[in-house]
C-alpha cells in the first residue's frame, strides 16, 4: 500500500525558499498571503497490507533518513 | 487560513530523485518497498476565511507558478 510522508520545517526555523516563493507570488498579484512554507513530500509504496505496519515502516524511514529531526517535523498520511 | 498544496510528478514521468531515495532506503535495510516518488509540499497562509475561496486562490497559484502542469499534478488540502 501507498503511504505518504510530509516533512516540514519546524515553526521556528527560517524558510528562505518559502520566502522567495512568497515574494514571487506577491509580484504576480497574489497579495493576500501572509506566509508560504515549503516542505518535502514522499509517496512510498510499501509491500505491506496492514496500514498500521506500513505506516510504522515509513515512520522509521522518516526518522532514519528522510527527515532531519533537529529542524524538521514529519507527518505520515495513508494514501491507499 | 492555511491551505496546503501537494505537487507530484505525473505517473509516466520518471522520478530519478525518488529512485535514489529508494536505493538509499534499500541499502539501509528497508527492502520491502516497491517504489518511492518525491513531490513538493507548500503550506500557504491565505488571508481569507472562506475555505473554498482560499482553496481557489491556492489552485490558481499552483496553475500559474507552483506546478508545471505538463509533467506534474497538484492536490489542494485544507489544513486549518
Amino acid at each position: 500500500m501507498k503511504v505518504s510522508a510530509i516533512i516540514t520545517l519546524k515553526k521556528d526555523v527560517l524558510d528562505p525558499q518559502g520566502k522567495v516563493i512568497h515574494q514571487a507570488l506577491d509580484g504576480m498579484g497574489f497579495e493576500n498571503i501572509s506566509e508560504v512554507r515549503q516542505g518535502k513530500y514522499f509517496e512510498i509504496d510499501v509491500n505491506e497490507n496492514d496500514p498500521n505496519k506500513a505506516k510504522a515502516v515509513v515512520e522509521e524511514m522518516c526518522k532514519k533518513l528522510l527527515a532531519n529531526l533537529v529542524i524538521e517535523n514529519f507527518k505520515i498520511i495513508e494514501t491507499q
